[in-house]
């Protein structure tokens, strides 16, 4: 590549440092770019840095919001005594697409996961103890992925909590709505069968 | 997506405006950043804003560069007399990493496409001829697509220079080095047979 255009590069290099972006990828994209006319690639550039700037957590629950507390911490038709707890804002974003849920959330940031070195001190857990302490919580609905980091974060925040007397749920595993029991595998099977629900409780969704 | 959040929502728009990234991925792409420090988003977003502000072109071939005349223009080891004309700058990138080409370049910016309603004057075709009569070129060769389009374009440049004795050829098209038979469609193949070479030819190579 004899482009002679530091800046041209520099665009490439923190294009192609997004995962899922190679650098053909994000040489493409900037050129796409240049296709644009210079307020376009100006403002393209001032969102991120416009960004960095603004960006903030909910002091609350770590929900990515530019006021001190999120729209959802501080909507008053949520409940209070209810608090989901999810790894990424992302997690947030799904579950409140699906309108179920009206409690309020806890973003971890990341699970405990001794492998990659990151424990409970490096996620929102503690925050999330006192959280629960100060605000006399009556339940907490863990909604970590099912691997072995996220079960290990669900025992060790159920540990912390066991004396306090709050209920700790997990959301249901199970088969997915619309899957083919032959097409799911033995272990979400398996859980679905270990967890099964009484019939009657079906009838009132 | 309830995030209270201006910064947040300009960020994932602008990332999804580019081609191939939809709204999901722009979402997951700005929480990646997110995970950054601040210092590392605002480096991301003025690549961006530096890009607007410091990108030029060419102004002899068009290609990209912070320099009046970019580093293929003005390197003395590169033939004056042959000109090769492609569509974009990733093109002559391509071109480039095959190390087989040591003449100058001509990009077009575009092709021209009736159906789109470009045309001649949309894209860099004056230019060229301008700049073929006024340096002397002594050949040109298309490297665009080979597509309807691609084509109206090089006769259209074709048409231009006629009465100039200028060699006018195009980049052979046929079966890819290392293809098989079997598996090439019949136009690719056709053009092949048609446009054999002769096999002491190969032998220099």
């Amino acid at each position: 590549m004899q482009i002679s255009s530091s800046s041209f590069h520099n665009a490439v290099d923190q294009l192609s440092s997004l995962p899922g972006i190679g650098k053909k990828t994000a040489l493409r994209l900037v050129l796409h770019l240049l296709n644009k006319n210079g307020k376009e690639i100006h403002d393209f550039g001032a969102a991120f840095t416009d960004l960095a700037e603004h960006i903030n957590y909910c002091k609350n629950c770590f929900y990515i919001s530019e006021t001190e507390t999120c729209s959802i911490c501080s909507n008053e038709n949520r409940s209070e005594n209810i608090i989901c707890v999810v790894e990424t804002a992302l997690d947030v974003i799904a579950i409140e697409n699906t309108n179920q849920y009206k409690g309020k959330y806890h973003v971890l940031g990341g699970i405990i996961s001794p492998m990659e070195g990151i424990g409970p001190s490096d996620i929102k857990v503690n925050e999330l103890i006192e959280r629960v302490k100060s605000q006399g919580t009556e339940e907490l609905i863990m909604a970590l992925s099912t691997t072995m980091e996220g079960d290990a974060t669900n025992f060790y925040i159920y540990k912390k909590l066991k004396d306090l007397n709050i209920k700790v749920s997990t959301i249901a595993r199970g088969i997915g709505i619309g899957d083919e029991l032959e097409y799911t595998d033995e272990l979400t099977l398996g859980r679905s069968i270990l967890n099964r629900i009484p019939f009657e409780n079906t009838l009132t969704l």
